[in-house]
This record gives C-alpha cells, sequence and structure tokens, in this order.
C-alpha cells in the first residue's frame, strides 16, 4: 500500500502532512490533493495563493485553479475568479462534466454561487497596503520570489494519480490575465498509467514549452521523474534564452506512476514531501550546471 | 523561397488564398495567419467563428482566440471575448507583451476597448433563429458537425512559422466556457526550429492530450508532419476511448519546419492548403484503420 504525495514551496509543509494523514488511511488521492491545497488557501501568511494573495493592478485578488484527475485524464479549471474560499474545489467538481470543464470569469463565478461553494473576499488589509506602497513603482512582473502557485501531486495506493494547482496568480497582473495555473498541460498533467507533473513560476514562461506535458512524455519515453522533470525545464530555458536572451523562473514537481518523485527548477525552490515510508520533509532545490541539487530544509 | 499555409475546414479556402498571395509577395507568416483567419472571422456563412457564430446558452456570442509565433515562442490569446470583430488581432497584439498575454472576459474586453479593436455584436438573426429552436431539445454539447474552429499555421519565405485560431466556441456552451482555441499547447503551437500544429474538434478531448504540443514533440523526434499529427490524434483517441469507452471529435493540421504539411483526424474533416508550387486546394480527410484518406474536394 504505497502512497506519495508533493506539494510546491515550504508553505505545502502543513498541507502535505494532511494529505499523507489522508493517504496513510486509504483515502483517495483526489481528496488529498483537495485537502492539502485547501490548507495554502485558507492561510492568510502564504500571499501567492487564495485568502492573503497579492492583488492585481486594481486591487481585486482573483484567483485560477486546476485539478486532473490521472485515471481518466479528465480535468476542471477556473480562471479569473473573484470571491470564492477554494478555486481547487470548484476545478475539482468541474471535472467530471461532459464539456464545460474550463470556465473563466463572471461565468466561473456563476457557476460557483449556483452550486454553492463558500464565497469569500481574499482580499486582505495586509496585502491591500503591500498593493498601496508598490503600485506606483512596479515596473516588471515576476513570480514572487518564494512563494507562488501551489501545486499537489498525489499518487494513492490504488495507483491513481490526481493533480491540483491553486494561485492569485502574478502581483499587479492585468485584469483577465491568466497564468498557467488553470491550463491543463501547462500547470498540471496527471496520467496514472505515466505520472504527474505540475508547476510553478512565471506562467507566461511555461506556458510556451506547455512544461508539465513535456515531463510527464519525457517519464512515457521511459525517464525517472528527476530527470524528466530536470530536461522539461533545462529544455525550456534553453530554448527560451536562445531565443529572447532571458529565461523567467519556471519550477517543476514530479511523480511517477510507482510513486517517485522528481524536481526540475531554473531557481532556487522549496517544496514539501511525503510517502508511505517518509513522513513530511521540506526540502530545497538548488539549479546548478547539469543537475539541481536537493537538501533537506530545516525549518526550526 | 519556399512557403506554405494551411486552414482547417473548408471554410477556409477563401483565407488560405489571402495568405497565399500574401505570402507569393513575401509577406510574414504572421499576416498570413491574421488576414486568414480575419476573412473566416467576417464572414456570417460560418457559424462556428466571429460574426454569425453559434451563441451560448444565454443567446450571447463569446469568443475565443490565439496565436504563436514559433521563432520566439511568444503567444497571445483571449478567452470568453464578447463585442469584437476580430478575436485573433487581438490575440496576436497580446503576444509580444513581457507578461499578461492570455487575457479572459472582462478584462480582455478592457484591453481591446482601450486598444481600438474594432467593437460588433456577433448575434446575428439567423444565429438567434437556431438558438431559439435548439435552446429546449439540445441534449449533449458537441463540436459542430463539419465546421468548427478555425486554425491557420503559415510558414514564410524566412522560416518563421506561426499559429492563430479563432472561433466562437461548442453551440449552448455555458457562460465563461473556454475550450481549446486560446490555450497554448493545445489548441496550437509553433516552434519555427521543428513545425507547428493546430487542433480542431472537441476543445475539452484536445485538452486532455496537449495535442498541438504533442504532434510537435512527435515532429522533434523525427517524424513527418503526417505521420506525427495522426500518431497524437490516434494515442489520444485511444486512450480516451480504453479508459472512458469513447472519445470525442478531434482534429489537427500541421506543418514542418520545411514546409511540409500533414493531417491527424478521428472524424470526417475539410482543410485548405497552398504552398508556393501549388495553388489553393480544398481536401476531405477521412480516418481509416491505420491511416487518414485524404482526396481533393470538389467544390464545384
Amino acid at each position: 500500500m504505497e502512497w506519495t504525495v508533493i506539494g510546491t514551496w515550504k508553505m505545502a509543509a502543513a498541507g502535505v502532512r494532511i494529505a499523507a494523514d489522508i493517504l496513510q488511511q486509504g483515502g483517495t488521492a483526489a481528496d488529498a490533493v483537495t485537502e492539502g491545497i485547501s490548507d495554502v488557501e485558507d492561510n492568510p501568511e502564504f500571499h501567492s495563493v487564495g485568502y492573503g494573495g497579492r492583488p492585481d493592478r486594481t486591487c481585486h485578488v482573483v484567483l485560477d485553479g486546476g485539478f486532473m484527475d490521472g485515471d481518466t485524464l479528465h480535468f476542471g479549471a477556473v480562471g479569473s475568479l473573484e470571491g470564492f474560499r477554494s478555486p481547487v474545489r470548484i476545478a475539482r467538481s468541474l471535472m467530471d462534466k461532459e464539456a464545460n470543464n474550463f470556465l473563466v470569469g463572471p461565468g466561473a463565478e456563476a457557476y460557483a454561487r449556483a452550486n454553492g461553494f463558500e464565497e469569500r473576499d481574499n482580499l486582505t488589509e495586509a496585502a491591500k497596503e503591500i498593493w498601496k506602497a508598490e503600485k506606483d513603482r512596479l515596473k516588471k512582473l515576476s513570480a514572487y520570489d518564494g512563494h507562488d502557485t501551489v501545486c499537489f501531486l498525489a499518487r494513492d495506493a490504488h495507483g491513481t494519480i490526481c493533480a491540483g494547482t491553486s494561485t492569485s496568480g502574478l502581483f499587479m497582473k492585468e485584469p483577465g490575465r491568466v497564468g498557467d495555473t488553470p491550463v491543463p498541460g501547462s500547470g498540471y498533467y496527471a496520467d496514472s498509467r505515466t505520472g504527474a507533473a505540475a508547476a510553478t513560476g512565471m506562467g507566461e514562461e511555461i506556458m510556451k514549452g506547455a512544461l508539465s506535458y513535456a515531463c510527464v512524455m519525457h517519464m512515457k519515453n521511459g525517464m525517472s521523474p528527476m530527470e524528466a522533470a530536470q530536461k522539461a525545464v533545462s529544455d525550456l530555458d534553453r530554448e527560451l534564452k536562445e531565443r529572447n536572451g532571458h529565461a523567467e523562473a519556471m519550477s517543476l514537481i514530479a511523480v511517477s506512476r510507482q510513486g517517485e518523485w522528481g524536481i526540475g527548477t531554473n531557481v532556487e525552490f522549496t517544496f514539501a514531501v511525503s510517502d508511505s515510508s517518509h513522513p513530511a520533509k521540506v526540502y530545497i532545490a538548488r539549479p546548478e550546471a547539469d543537475a539541481v541539487r536537493i537538501e533537506e530544509l530545516n525549518l526550526e
């Protein structure tokens, strides 16, 4: 009865413990991903997801989220959604519909309201103060250093793999901007027969290489999740630098069908992981010339 | 000075001629794609794109579009956009921005208005009548048979490949629904070093396999565009049937870096193509056991 769960950024640590408990008790990958991400969505100390998330240019906190079931390849997604507690729960609920799986803007909000999802204004006083301080001096939008999209991947004891994502997106983004987070293939991809991957960083760069799908394709071609994630990130990083002179931050988490995990990143990146043989731990990954160096992070 | 242009569905025939003239005169792939698609967007006889497009469940014509430059991998996209003439032109204009390349809903509309894009209510009387007749009896949403998303791929004489897409999406879709059309990797993908692909059919299925990116990956691994497009469609079709018992309509057009073209489809599918050695012609593709049979279609 082996299981694995991995989440992006050290902010995922508590959620990974919650997800690990679910998996240890025989729960599903879908529930583990949902509850793990919800923990991050509800914590105002995490400034890139849900409550307390960074506002857009007009000082609204607007959310993206996605969910995918690796057994069926079904996915659900919401983009540019304001005023709800948990984009990942709304995305999951859209997953098994015959069509209309990806909803955005007022249409997504009408769906969430009609289906009884909890409403919440995610703008905190602290976030409003930061917005006021930064609004006239921010010159270049970038993924928020060290805390960005929360992504969870879980493989349960039955072999099902699910992926989920949730974010408030780029600080000071334009109204209506959608990043990679709700986009299947870019922000996340799950196939229980092969493995799963999910991405965090600059969404506009990640979408230029369908980064999560690329990683899963490499696993399908025989690579380990560590090799696949590192190849996906380093290939896209190199292509973008060759063509455009630079590449923005991109990080991937990956899980194989057997429950092994891997990391690819072109910046310093923290993540939390647990499996049926290991309690939840937080690691830091640093990109080096031809690999990624991973060390346990002491949070005390 | 070799060039190629290909567009989805026989409705693309006039646009392919326009694009071919641009390419023959030394114009860019980006202009060829834009002008070819605009021709389809403006024609009320084509019921799945732009003016005269099929309405959503609330009788609004709401548009998706995307654009990608294979030299830079830059893309632009709009989703769930109402009230504008040309989603493909708006998408193209978003392409070279540093961030905020994918805009949806009211945010996308505010951007388009602020940047002077032509406004137009795309709901025609004919479309309203069809909506009234069908609204109480339509049970299952499906890609509109024989006329769906318009996608153009062009390779110009300089070797640049661009992809563009435009659609009004599924007839009777839910408000806020976004299909594969604006989603890079699924609805379109272009890489001038390898090739490009674009998809039409049931967007929710296409996104389950990042279909356009998968096709370009196969070309990168050495396949011709014909082999790559057919493998991408038949692999996803088979995976979906094995897992879920059925697969909806999906078709791909592809162009290689050298300007060869290819088709993959799991339904009868028409397309228009021209290159520096051949005038514009319309073909019909029919899926068979292990290949796709392609015949010229006599439009007289």
